[in-house]
């Protein structure tokens, strides 16, 4: 196949590498015990706790992936025959329970509509109901990449804590991190876990988990077979300890320069270019909308995720091909549905390293494919986004000739 | 610290990586659907049998590292309360047999000399012993990288043949595989392991599994917890399936090509570039030894390994200031010694993409290093390693001539 110009990458993960971080990446292997590397380590460990809102938890970081870093939160904090509550928020609380069903644990699915987010007073009436505290954990995911739903982390906390239940807070904010709000501290988390190829801008490959200190004293008493994700063994300063054998030095590498760039532009810049971006995504599908076959899944406005949305697609309409070709024939990826969604929507990833003209040029394609394809749509969509851009870059500009002119006078 | 010039990589992994390698990993995310993601992944699956000498396995491929495939092979095939026999090779038979014991296996270890290598008789009386079929596996090292004794991996599956005893064969291979011969189905071995960063010549970030069909077949009653290991799981056309979640598309990406080279090398031509590499280290070291000072651990030369050779240094020698000095002020990374050779001995890695003069010159790193801090050594390493790779280099330069003659005649 012929391929000319780049590719818009539009899925929800992997997501586009800023070319620093592939620079980054694109170097000799070195010693494990080089101080350049002893420096990177160094630097994503520290610079990753700002990122998930803590100055308390420990930070650990896996050659693997998403999942891996979830069978590390379970495998590190219970015991076959435990039992947690799973508020159910489509295809990832699924797989995360079922991990947890591998490790003999009792998952108690919390049923929810996969179009809204959680109901915290449902996950504390779960939690009242259980008056011997048999519920080990919560485990929540916060923003679910198959629907486009964001869980608000924050209010789910309160209610946990005002029930008094002690159960651990855990939450799978791999496609969330780096796009919106995450106060691991504030919001008594106890275990996060992300992975490299969202937020964070890298290539897939890390899986990374925080622990609280209510997490780790757990731990102790935790009897789930373990080994590589043991956090115990890789509470260690020698590198090859805390890797748990050897460092994935290139991917470390990548992340060091991925948070730099994370630290330059500043985390509440970082949320407020993915709220942008992500309104602009739905600005032009609630105009397609208007067509009769598309609408956004997500129902409730406040819930709809910064990094992902999920299009639901009328009878009659294939998904899975809308998804090829627009790959095949306008260059750029758009994700499937999954779960509960398969083969009735697909999803645009608007997480990372993204800007305007990017995720407008993504949702030309999608238009010209809905277009070609004859999806019944209203025209315009791109339109809508673009007017709603240039609304925020004319207050940017406002704001910038002010600023020029105060400095001026 | 200013830095002119490239390094000298030899520490046993990770190793220097190929040019071709970098560059092919060095490239923008794509979609995971994308048809050239799975044009290099099935690349990678059919690519690697031929390096572990089989037909007939399973290939399993993680976003981990050795350690990792090492819990894959304990999780996928083991239950707790099972017994492995592990012939003790060094650092890293004791690594693995924690890991076993992790998982409640009981693990009965098979004391050996560290200086030589296992006995194949000595692990079949231990088998004739067990007339109950206790033991579930053989976990054997085939090179322990901490003491450069290359096992005979072949002799110990002939051994356990005779015995007619069920258990298992599992070798870990992390640091042999690609640098020696490896006959998995000829050789009966049950379970492979290994990574990407060694003979490999990848990053680290990769652990590799190949399961054969006994191993498969023990896999089924197995009921270690895991799930991220879980070859059932992975065992699935679908590719999010086939790596237990997110693709480690660019490390893929890079094994794709490595695996390239390895075909334009042929097998062959690699095994005989490393044992000649190797050779020309073990004439240096052993000029060096006649000072007194230093001796190659590994005692009988058909035992020495063609990927790393470990150096016993005598008391009063500081081998770790040694390794540090050569890297800071020579450029070259040798490594230190490990478990019982912790502060006894310095390893240099002669595997991987290597050639004549990168391993001479890491080897005149070294000599500069052993003059500079006056530790005892005969001078000449050098000259011997020099002589040794002549002397080869004249037989293929013979042999080219040959070849040439014979066309024009």
């Amino acid at each position: 196949m012929i391929r000319r110009g780049h590719g818009f990458l539009n899925a929800p993960g992997p997501t586009h590498i800023p070319e620093r971080v592939l620079n980054a990446m694109r170097r000799q292997a070195i010693d494990l015990e080089d101080e350049e590397l002893t420096a990177a380590i160094e630097h994503c460990f520290s610079g990753l706790k700002p990122v998930f809102g803590t100055t308390q938890a420990e930070i650990f970081i896996y050659a693997g992936n998403g999942h891996g870093a979830w069978e590390s939160a379970i495998a590190n904090t219970m015991s076959a025959g435990d039992k947690v509550l799973v508020p159910q928020t489509g295809h990832f609380s699924t797989g995360w329970a079922e991990m947890a069903e591998s490790f003999g644990i009792d998952c108690e699915i919390l049923p929810n509509d996969l179009r809204v987010a959680t109901d915290p007073a449902k996950i504390a009436a779960c939690l009242d109901a259980d008056k011997s505290h048999k519920i080990k954990a919560v485990m929540q995911v916060h923003t679910d990449t198959s629907t486009g739903v964001t869980h608000d982390i924050k209010a789910i906390h309160e209610a946990i804590a005002a029930t008094g239940h002690p159960a651990l807070y855990m939450v799978d904010s791999v496609a969330a991190l780096g796009t919106c709000a995450f106060e691991m501290d504030a919001w008594g988390i106890d275990v996060a876990v992300t992975a490299s190829q969202k937020g964070l801008m890298c290539p897939p490959g890390l899986g990374i988990v925080a622990a609280s200190a209510r997490a780790l004293e757990a731990h102790k008493t935790s009897t789930a077979p373990r080994r590589y994700w043991d956090w115990s063994q890789r509470r260690h300063t020698a590198h090859y300890r805390a890797f748990g054998g050897t460092c994935p030095e290139h991917l470390i590498f990548a992340l060091d320069e991925a948070l730099r760039m994370i630290e330059e532009e500043g985390l509440e810049a970082i949320y407020r270019r993915h709220f942008h971006l992500a309104e602009a995504v739905r600005r032009a599908v609630d105009v397609w909308a208007e067509g009769g076959a598309l609408e956004i899944h997500a129902l409730h406005p406040a819930e709809r995720s910064n990094g992902v949305t999920a299009i639901r697609t009328a009878e009659g309409i294939d998904p899975v091909e809308l998804r090829l070709l627009v790959r095949q024939m306008m260059r750029t990826s758009v994700a499937g549905g999954l779960g509960q969604l398969r083969g009735r929507a697909f999803r645009i990833g608007h997480l990372g390293d993204l800007n305007e003209p990017m995720i407008l040029g993504s949702l030309a394609a999608v238009e010209t494919s809905l277009e070609m394809l004859d999806i019944a749509h209203q025209k315009g969509g791109v339109t809508a986004a673009i007017d709603y851009i240039a609304g925020i870059k004319k207050t940017e500009l406002a704001a910038a000739r002010a600023a020029l002119r105060e400095k001026a006078a």
